[in-house]
């Protein structure tokens, strides 16, 4: 094993897996709720992926058999589009494709909590969602307000931890810093600004990213708690960036955040962001 | 009863109820069309409201019940999402949860325009439309092309007020001039721009701010009808002061809208409001 | 005949036909998917026609009816959205109002193939789609990589020209270089610019435009070949003069994008446009 606990090594790692996304452009099939379709494929195709917003019970299962990524956010989630999630769930299981489950308000809501509780033992790769969300995947929160998070970041890296490992997969938990925890490995993300949390969608279109990132880098045969942790940098390093032009403009400043995930260089965002390592 | 017709009081009034809109960020649940979700959702977020798109019938009157306002808004209605319309609409009555019905096309499709007309009789705190939608609600109009209004706003004042008065409520209608009508009260506002009408959502959005401001103003003890004006004055003065810098961009100007919502000052947007307010 | 082979006329003509468009403002009805619902309003709205986009099988037959224009677009549909679809394209029928099909994804999934295959038979005005997605209808592809093309504009010309003289419609060919080939003429359009593939929804809003111009042509008794052409030389063109201030910038593009759809003059879009126009 590297030492990844080097900051050099740590960057240039994640500087190669942002490379290899954006030659790989994997094709990221996202069953998602409709507020955020149109931000998340912008956000997709500005980092350097291709989006494909099959949905449908008919269609779904196929389609997660050629994606290189999955993505399941019930944001909105009618009794179709449940059903639509448990089929490409199946389709990506099928053909080893890494899914990402997003647990939007998970807690707050009765039928899509006690869905996410039956998705999170089919095997999902990794698990994106606020502190309080992952608290109540992980049995210790009761959930937040709605949408919002109303526990803190730290107080859910033990239950994450102990998540992880029972699934066997990365949990991050998105918050001024974010955490991103491995079986192995944790991560810490200290990029990003306040103002990513006035435009709606830059939460699930992270989630969106993790699924690209780990499409990439499985194919690539790359470490995919990095991968996890490139995606995080690739969203949070461009919010930073947007904010120096636009921190008090909110429509601008959603503009330049699609602007700052294409322009940057690679090496540029490894070394911009504030990630700290430790194994597990 | 205050004097309201002293422009000074009311622009106290309105900068007051806007300060405390955003000190609150009300939870505004919207039970909306797919075309606007984003920018509905990018409007509250800017305005200072916590936004949640929560519509499906399993989950969407317990929504109701710990969110601030309910919006109801039909615009691209399947059979589910009627189903959880008139689930919000008894979670928000079990609640005393103001919600907001903006009845889009009425009169021009059959199938809504019954929708609405059941939704009248379930108690709406307000209702926010174009001069044509509102005409057949208040049954004086026959409906308009489509999403467009063919009728004048001075058209429908008359019925408008009767229509306030059968349901005490507040009866909203957008134009160049927005009149705001309650059963004690009759407010113009005069400020906006033509160029909100290039932007797909402004008025779908306004609908989603009167329902935060409801919320807000009904928690905190202030004055609705006014609560519905400074819904209006917010949207349409950020609109006025957009238009200063891109009167003739549509696209630039969706994004300075949204920036202009979230930065300007409560009594700025008051002061630089034209508002016209009458007893009944 | 004129003689549509001078550039002048061809410009003469299409000016024509975008200042009638802007004139009429078309209605256009849109049945198209969840993710590109807001850019294609706006995008509609931007050029000068009206949005709708009423979808649901109860109310888009008495829609086609009324509007000048419909657009089937099944990105991501449901059961009951096909079933709108059908009822949408039996009103258009009924009332000689033009309708498109933008096959997205053709034969990448089996059951909208299978609706696309329907539909031909159903009496389109115009098709539009990517080189492999035509190609599937012709029947000389397999199709793409979900909803990318990987087959070659000019690849398909001959498999198009087919498919438009046996189904006496238009059929757009999108890529770098445009192909509208009608069963008498073929023009190729070569403006706009690589950064609209980073914009979801460019190709989509295209349809809609499409759908829009037809209504308007068929209204004004103008050329529908030619209305197809304008359609592809409004989007181009201000896709182009976008790109001369955000060539390598997304967000700020697809806002520059809007502006310039509906800031150009007729003539200017014209005389910006590189549109090649022969009989066949």
């Amino acid at each position: 094993m590297q030492d990844y606990a080097s900051p050099h090594v740590v960057n240039e790692t994640i500087s190669e897996i942002i490379s290899t996304f954006r030659e790989n452009s994997p094709l990221v099939q996202c069953l998602t709720n409709m507020v955020v379709s149109q931000i998340t494929a912008n956000v997709l195709l500005a980092a350097g992926a291709a989006p494909a917003m099959c949905d449908t019970p008919s269609e779904s299962r196929a389609f997660a058999q050629i994606a290189d990524g999955v993505l399941i956010n019930a944001g909105t989630p009618n009794a179709e589009q449940y059903q639509g999630m448990r089929e490409a769930i199946a389709g990506a299981n099928d053909s080893n494709t890494p899914w990402v489950l997003d647990p939007v308000a998970a807690g707050a809501l009765a039928e899509r909590t006690a869905f996410y509780m039956e998705a999170l033992d089919l095997g999902p790769a990794a698990i994106r969602g606020n502190a309080s969300e992952i608290g109540v995947l992980a049995g210790s929160s009761a959930g937040g307000r709605g949408v919002d998070a109303t526990d803190s970041v730290d107080s859910v890296v033990g239950p994450a931890r102990v998540l992880a490992k029972r699934l066997n997969a990365t949990v991050a938990v998105s918050g001024a810093t974010d955490i991103i925890v491995s079986p192995q490995r944790i991560s810490r993300v200290a990029s990003g600004h306040p103002m990513m949390t006035k435009v709606i969608g830059t939460g699930c279109a992270l989630g969106a990213l993790v699924a690209g990132y780990l499409g990439s880098a499985r194919k690539a045969g790359q470490d995919e708690h990095f991968a996890v942790v490139a995606a995080h940098v690739h969203a949070s390093v461009a919010g930073f960036v947007a904010a120096e032009q636009y921190a008090n403009k909110p429509g601008s400043y959603a503009a330049a955040w699609l602007d700052a995930l294409f322009e940057l260089e690679p090496l540029e965002m490894a070394q911009h962001a504030y990630i700290m390592t430790e194994a597990l």
